[in-house]
Order: structure tokens, then sequence, then C-alpha cells
């Protein structure tokens, strides 16, 4: 990859996952050495070294559900347990066009962002998933928060991570090399960066990524690899950046989901990343800027 | 990839996603020429050419929940829409071991497998998601069959694909490159594997492949890329086959989760994969098998 780290990659706590089963070392870490983040909803602290804020397990509330995040080293030594309490209410609809979320993005340090995604991603799922969805029951928090427990039908429930695949797709006119760039419905004007969506039940990432960019374009993709993977904290996708090549450039726009769909030149990429483009190009944090810059370096 | 494609991929259906969303269009292929997969739970019938046997929406009972799975091209032309009906009961805990399950992966003919895998995972989903992680509330289907709505609260619900991580990790030992394979805890005797875990929120592939291996054999990797993924029905995991370097060989095995990790060296694992080496090879069905076949022909 070139360029610095993806975003919400590099969270330096080890997760120390032996300590989530063993209820004894996991009660041995909920002590006052604890650091508890602070969470204003979702939403973090950020200190005068724009770092995460911390507190103690004090300042949670005596019926908070706390999620063990891992463990921190500290300077000079020793590591301190991180814990995290799910908030009264998750986001169901996290917007991305959030201006506190793209200015927290760029405020936070790398491997604070990075940390502060994970948790929030998983206090987001405890918020929004209290019930059990086999029989309705109350559910209640296990494993030092990577797991919930049905009262009544004992189910069990884990935290989710759903895939998604965003593809650059490359034809190779007679002019030279164009990339494939949508513009979603609702964007704002200018904005276009590279087609998304979930994989579904029952097909691979390259089948995934032919399909979505087959329905959302009509254009028929091959040779599908895979570039760099990121996790997405609103709530929770794991973004799977590919590059795909199509033989055909002509388009057949799904106007459900999407405003345009251009073919770029390399040139013109070139000069939407150095922000002086036909076309604004997708922000720093987001994996799509990280493979227009890939398929610029290639 | 080296080898027939991974099982559970190659589905012949189109998806057809544009119908979901339009519940005039939706309804308009809920007649007779519709065909309705013929399921006994969650096990599929099987006809006289190793194919999944269909019947008409008039074999679903008439509560029954439909899911559309798609478009099925005919024989001398036109489509067929497919359905298959939310049974009465999910399957919480799907064990590997199953013998009917591994007997009907080598049964099926491979495009009738991958659209049974696609289908089983959302119709489980379904069976195992009829209230509302929010609320409690009941959920009823909708956006036929790719959506639960809470009628209570309103919440939406999505199927869920879990994304998994199975790597191998090479180690360069003074005699020849050696891989890393590991039996689980509850595993047959011989029974050697790619190691395996599933993506956590708040890392990527490339992460989550590190942290696992680090977890279950104490070994550091580094170098982490992606060679294939593949999906896995039992109930909905997208597997992602991935390929790390190691430069230390000393394990300290984590015996909570694994009973044995032992080094093989090319030799040893092409005699495996031969049926004639030193541990047994996973199934030809399993994407762990395509990655050991990487390794001896890369």
């Amino acid at each position: 990859m070139a360029g610095p780290p993806l975003a919400f990659t590099g969270s330096r706590l080890d997760r120390a996952d032996n300590v989530r089963a063993d209820p004894e070392a996991l009660a041995g870490m909920m002590n006052w050495r604890a650091k508890l983040l602070v969470l204003d909803g979702l939403m973090p602290g950020l200190d005068d070294a724009n770092g995460l804020v911390w507190g103690t397990l004090a300042d949670a509330p005596d019926d908070a559900e706390l999620v063990f995040l891992g463990l921190d080293a500290q300077e000079g030594g020793g590591t301190k347990p991180c814990f995290a309490a799910v908030p009264p209410e998750g986001d169901a609809s996290p917007r991305m066009a959030n201006p506190r979320l793209w200015g927290l993005m760029q405020a936070l340090r790398p491997d604070d962002l990075a940390l502060y995604g994970g948790a929030r991603s998983i206090v987001d799922w405890h918020a929004r998933h209290r019930f059990c969805a086999a029989c309705g029951g109350p559910t209640k928090i296990a494993k030092g928060g990577w797991q919930r427990n049905c009262e009544r039908c004992s189910a069990q429930h884990f935290p989710r991570t759903d895939p998604v695949t965003i593809m650059l797709v490359e034809y190779a006119s007679a002019s030279g090399p164009r990339l494939m760039l949508g513009r979603g419905l609702g964007w704002p004007e200018q904005a276009f960066s590279a087609l998304a969506g979930f994989v579904e039940p029952g097909e691979s990432i390259e089948e995934a990524v032919a399909r979505e960019v087959f329905e959302e374009s009509g254009v028929r993709v091959r040779d599908v690899s895979y570039i760099a993977s990121q996790p997405w904290p609103f709530p929770s996708q794991l973004m799977m950046g590919c590059h795909s090549h199509a033989d055909d450039d002509a388009l057949v726009i799904d106007e459900t989901e999407m405003a345009e769909i251009e073919w770029y030149t390399r040139e013109q990429v070139q000069a939407a990343l150095a922000g002086d483009g036909p076309f604004n190009a997708p922000p720093p944090h987001a994996i799509a800027h990280h493979l227009l810059n890939w398929w610029i370096n290639k």
C-alpha cells in the first residue's frame, strides 16, 4: 500500500483474549488501576495531545455493562486493563456525513483513532443487542463483553462485523486506462468514490465484487484482486478494497442507488487527489482514498 | 488458485437485487412458475442427477416466510424465480463433524451446492432472528427476505455474514520451508489444518491474521497476503484464506483452543494431500485444502 497506514488500523491494545474467557482473571482486571474510556454517548473526549480521554471504573454507573477492550502497555513497563461502558443507546444509522465524526477522525492520534473505532463498534453492538433475536428474551453481557447470552433460551450472541467490498474497476481504453467511480444518491455534487456493497451469504469476495459492479453499473468485471482492508466503525464494517478489469465501458446505471458513474483518466484521478480535479476525491481516512493512491502509483 | 473452484462458490442464480426492493415486481414473481427449494429442516433433497430438488410455492405452508433467492436461467431461454421457505427452527450450532453435511457436499453438483449454501445461510438466519435484538419485539420478513423489520420499534435487521481469517504460516528453516498446521481441541487424531479465527471489530484482515496466529501459537507473523475466499454456510462465514511469514518457529500453544501445532515440510504436506502423509489433510471442500494446494504449487 502506498501512503500512511489506513485509518482505524494500528490499535496498540493487546486484546488479551485469554482474559475474556477467564472470569477470575477478568475480575482481577476490574480494579483501581483499570482505565475506562470516557464516552458521551458514542463520542469520545479529546485531550491536549489529541489522544482519548480516560477515567477509572469508578466513573461508570453502578449497573453499567463493561467491555474489556484489552491491555495498554505503559511507559516504563507494565500494562493497564482498558474498559468501555455500554451506553444507554446505540447508533442505528450513523450518517457518514456527520461532521462531528469526520472532525474526530482528523483530530485523533492514529493509534487512538484505531482504539476508539474498535471500542465504538463493540459498545454500539451491545447497546443495540440487549434482546435475543432467537426468542425476544433479555440478554446479558458475557466473556468480558465479547458475547451476550440469552437469559431465557440460552442462545449465545457474538459481536457482528459486516464484510463490505469496495472496488476499483479499470478499463483499458484506446487512449489509456480509465477508472470507474460513482456518486451515490444523496451524495454532495462532485463527490465520487469507488463502488461498494455488502458481501451476501453464499458468495466469495470476488463474486460479491462482480455482482455489485454489475448491479450498479451494468459492467462485467474479471480478474478481481484484493488490495487492502480496513475496519470501519459506523457501525462495524470490514472494508475490503479490490481491483478489477472491465472489457467494456458501456454503463447501465442503477438509478435507485447511484446518481452518476463516470470513467476517469489517470491524470484526472491524480488531480482530484491533489484537490484540483474534475471531482472531489474521497477523504484520506476512507480506504477509497488509498485505493485511488494505489492505482496512481501501481 | 490451483485446482477446481472452491466449494460453495459459483452459484448460477442471478440475485436480481432490484426485485427485492420492488414489492410489485416481487409479488409478480410469486406465481405458479416459481420454484421452491425443497428443504427438510435445513437439509435439501437430492435428485437422480445429483441436483437439488424443487417444488412449487404451493408446497409451502400458508404462513411460510419466503425468501427470494434469485432468477434461474432455463434451458431454452427465460428465467424462473427461485424461493426458499424459512424453516421452523434454525441451527444454532452446526457441527462440522455432521456426516450428513459432508455427505451432501460430496454428492451435490457444484453449482447446486453453491446455490444451497447461500439459501441455507439466509433461511437459517431468518429462523434464528424472529425477534428484534434492539427491543425484543417480533420481526417480520421484508425486501424478499433480505431484511427483517421490527414491528414494535421499526429497527431494520440484515442477514449476517461473519468474516473469518484462515491462514498459512510459513517459516524458512535451514532445511527448507515449513508450514504451521494445527489440530483443534476435540478434532480427530491426525487431523491438521490451517489456523483460523473470526475478524473482530476494530481490526483489518491482516491484523486479525497476526493476532490469531499469535494467540494460538505464540508466533509473530509478517507480510500477510490474501489468497482466496469462500462462503461457508454453517451458519454463514466468509472464509478469507491468507499466507504469512514467521521469523521464529518457537511455539507457545494455547491449550484452551489447540490440541497440537506442528511445522510440516513441503514433502509432508504434499504426501498428506495425496492421502499418505503424517497427518490427515483438510477435505477438498474446505478452503484449507486449497490453501495447502496453493502452497505446494507456488
